[in-house]
């Protein structure tokens, strides 16, 4: 057995069975294991940000870690910036980057470059050079020396127990419990492991018991929603809205989440946003079992099995008229089928999706974890990877979904059951707020033609057919909700692009 | 003044007067300035690796720095690729990376990440934080922190004079002069610095009257072609071509070249190109003055002025019947215009373009100079921007094309007169061969399928319609002719997509 194959037999020994892929030279003999260990499904994808965001968003349903193959320290800067989003998420995914051959390293070939230091970018903790046959399969790891693939010997490694969560911290728990029962304004903040449908009706039957605010992290990156599941508030992106939303909070309570800072710095403003007199307490750390602290301490605070508040079943009308950003949410709002897994990049324009969706069937929502944009339609094609038989939607804004389009095509190879819901307002919108929000001066014109998408216009239909999807373009609410019927009701990936006004500011009569 | 308009005015005032942007938040202080500073000249671009690639073709075309604008690390991440790229290719460019506030940077922001760590990998000599108003303007350098670009007291800095080449080795010429005159089998290597018009012509002057070989380096940055030039020949890619055309060379001289070794390392066979017994000479290193040196050494050897062996001007016929890689290259060798550009990416497909062109009007080749794909496109960009009225010819390979196909829209906004010829062979062709030789066992369908880009085929001429561009698809080399002859004459950018048969191997059936 070559290392290649034994690299491979491991990971599918340790449940890692899907691999995103976009592999040159260096990884052809794990791409030519792929016969021999049918257990391993491989997904081509034709840039690698789209691969490492497909292993983001698998990571997110699934629950396990998918593989990526990525060529040399190019491929892994490609793919590199969803990996920054996949490291805010805490998704677990295993990179496997081919290397020149050990021997050949030293002749500074073109391609030749540092990847341990790009890699370290987003895995500080695990960089590991497969440098042996017979060590390979045991690292299994983020980093593999291609120079092992051809060289026999290699063994595969039996699966490592993952890391068990901390064991509750029954006198935290107590603390906290005590903190909110004191009746001083207190606050619960959830983040990732909180998200789910056990830990989201925890957290509101304490909160609806000792009158707390309940909230969520601006960007998580998995929240159950939808009737008969608490809607959980989340904390706003713009730090006065976020400061708002916590004021006169005297105690904070982070449930695996941390305090809220602001996205950017703009002057005369705070990055802190926790307000002043305000004590923060942490029932869980990420990695504590932050389902079992909120269920522990919602038997403290002597919460009935009931009180949690659930959101009520209840969809919007039909959009019609004009088209805009909340006929687009409503529309999606009336015709959300159960189960469907919502990957959220709709950036500005999707600031109705969510309130417009929660009284809709149960569902999972997805966000931009790490702000770094083009992640929305990867993780959408790793979404309905892990889950098969569960459609997925989804929102995108138009300047994000450039970077990584790419994903159109993976989707129709392997005919994933994604319907995207492109915003197309012709511009950078959000980059017109910010712009005045960080103190700019004289900007005019030229500077606005930076935020502009409009001269040429895209046609986000032709790109998606263009990759094998069914695409329409819809101009009025009544035409998006027509197609958007039309788009969930049609097998395998489709495109439904909503021709929105371009934000005042951005025009250029 | 503020940081950001000291850091514009300094760039302008060293004659960086175009930046190549992707601009998010933290750079909105930069794009204010846009319009006070009307020298500076800004094409937005929709993802970070067509703004590097696109400083990387305008530099190796002008000669002087372009500037990108880059959000980030995520942003840098995603232009690393093709710095990796311009890094090989020797090319002078100035990357601006908009940081978070100094201030800010201790709350971990979502997009926080370790930006230098990222830089080290394509700049390891230069990286520096811009942390204050009065020095950003002296830094005009690779890293500009956000946190400056509001505060007030900014300093316009003077330009600092450009390294100098060395000054000629006058007895390293004599040495060369005298192993050339040994009358043993002797090749010239030439790169980037020696592919100018001069260089070769001194170049073949010394090859003529010597009797050596001459070569240059397989993907040089930039190399001048055509009727009344030294036409040179370029070391293969593949290792064991390259050592067909080394053999029985006893003496090989480097020109600002490095010694040849193979793209990758393939079981059972060398690294290292250099024959047995053949010993390595340095005419020029990197940053000497190499077409000095190679002036100076045809005179020591004796050259006649005219001793030059010049390409005599031909064109090939039209080409008629099957659409073939061969019949492509007839085609554009037929019609390419006088002072074209052309920038490969043809990779597989692109075989016969360049002898084919040999005889055409004189024009510039530029080629994929450290081997990680997508930077076809981007360069054409950048070319086209550096040389407004110069044709660009952007030769592209269907699998390369996809990681930066955002260019188009780029190419339209600025009506840039690039013509890409999109050579759709429906697979990565190259991984095919690759497969075979790093020494495979078993690659079967399941192999087959990564390398496969037919299902669904992919619609390139939709691509850059959705982006703005006019494109034809053509069937056969007579309808190629003549899309080719449209796309010609049509000012700004235009795409003729090439339907090509795919490799045997590649097929399913």
């Amino acid at each position: 057995m070559n290392g290649a194959q034994s690299l491979v037999r491991t990971l599918v020994g340790c449940g890692v069975d899907v691999c995103f892929m976009n592999p040159g030279t260096s990884e052809m003999h794990f791409v030519a294991t792929l016969d021999a260990v049918p257990e391993m499904k491989s997904v081509l994808t034709l840039f690698e940000g789209v691969a490492t965001g497909a292993a983001d968003g698998y990571g997110r349903m699934a629950g396990t870690p998918a593989a990526t193959l990525l060529h040399l320290g190019p491929g892994l800067a490609n793919g590199l910036a969803n990996l920054h989003n996949a490291r805010r998420a805490r998704t677990p995914l295993i990179n496997i980057v081919g290397d020149h051959a050990t021997y050949h390293k030293k002749f500074d070939a073109l391609l030749e470059s540092d990847i341990e230091g790009v890699a370290r970018n987003v895995s500080p903790t695990f960089v590991r050079w497969g440098s042996a046959p017979e060590t390979v399969g045991a690292d299994a790891a983020d980093a593999f020396g291609a120079a092992v693939s051809w060289g026999a010997g290699g063994v595969v490694a039996a699966p490592r127990p993952p890391p068990r969560p901390q064991p509750l911290d029954v006198p935290r728990v107590s603390a906290v419990a005590d903190v909110l029962r004191s009746g001083e304004p207190a606050a619960l903040l959830l983040g990732n492991g909180a998200l789910g449908v056990a830990g989201l009706m925890a957290a509101s039957r304490v909160a609806t018991t000792v009158g707390a605010k309940l909230l969520c992290e601006t960007f998580p990156a998995r929240v159950a929603r939808g009737a008969g599941i608490p809607d959980i508030e989340r904390l706003a992106y713009l730090g006065e809205m976020a400061m708002a939303q916590l004021e006169g909070v005297r105690h904070l309570v982070l449930v695996d989440a941390k305090a809220p800072v602001s996205f950017f710095a703009y002057p005369e403003r705070p990055s802190w946003l926790v307000p002043d007199g305000c004590e923060v307490h942490v029932l869980a750390a990420p990695g504590d079992d932050a389902v079992s602290a909120l269920e522990s301490l919602a038997e403290e605070v002597g919460a009935r099995p009931d009180a949690a508040r659930l959101a009520v079943g209840a969809r919007p009308e039909l959009p019609t008229g004009e088209l805009t950003v909340r006929a687009v949410a409503t529309a999606v709002g009336a015709m959300l089928p159960e189960g469907a897994i919502v990957s959220d990049e709709g950036n500005t324009s999707g600031l109705f999706s969510s309130p417009m969706l929660a009284g809709c069937p149960p569902h999972d929502w997805l966000f931009l974890t790490g702000g770094a944009i083009g992640q929305g339609l990867p993780v959408a094609v790793g979404a309905a990877t892990a889950c098969p038989d569960r459609p997925v939607i989804s929102l995108q804004a138009d300047g994000s979904s450039l970077y990584t389009l790419q994903s159109w095509w993976t989707m129709a190879r392997h005919d994933l059951d994604v319907t995207t819901v492109l915003f197309n307002n012709h511009s950078y919108a959000i980059l017109n707020m910010e712009l005045q929000r960080v103190g700019t001066e004289g900007a005019g014109s030229r500077a606005r033609e930076m935020l502009d998408l409009s001269h040429p216009d895209i046609d986000f239909a032709s790109l998606a057919r263009g990759m094998g999807l069914t695409a329409w373009r819809s101009k009025t609410a009544d035409e998006f909700s027509e197609h958007l019927a039309a788009a969930m009701a049609t097998p395998g990936p489709t495109l439904v692009e909503a021709i929105l006004p371009q934000p005042r500011r951005n025009r250029r009569d």
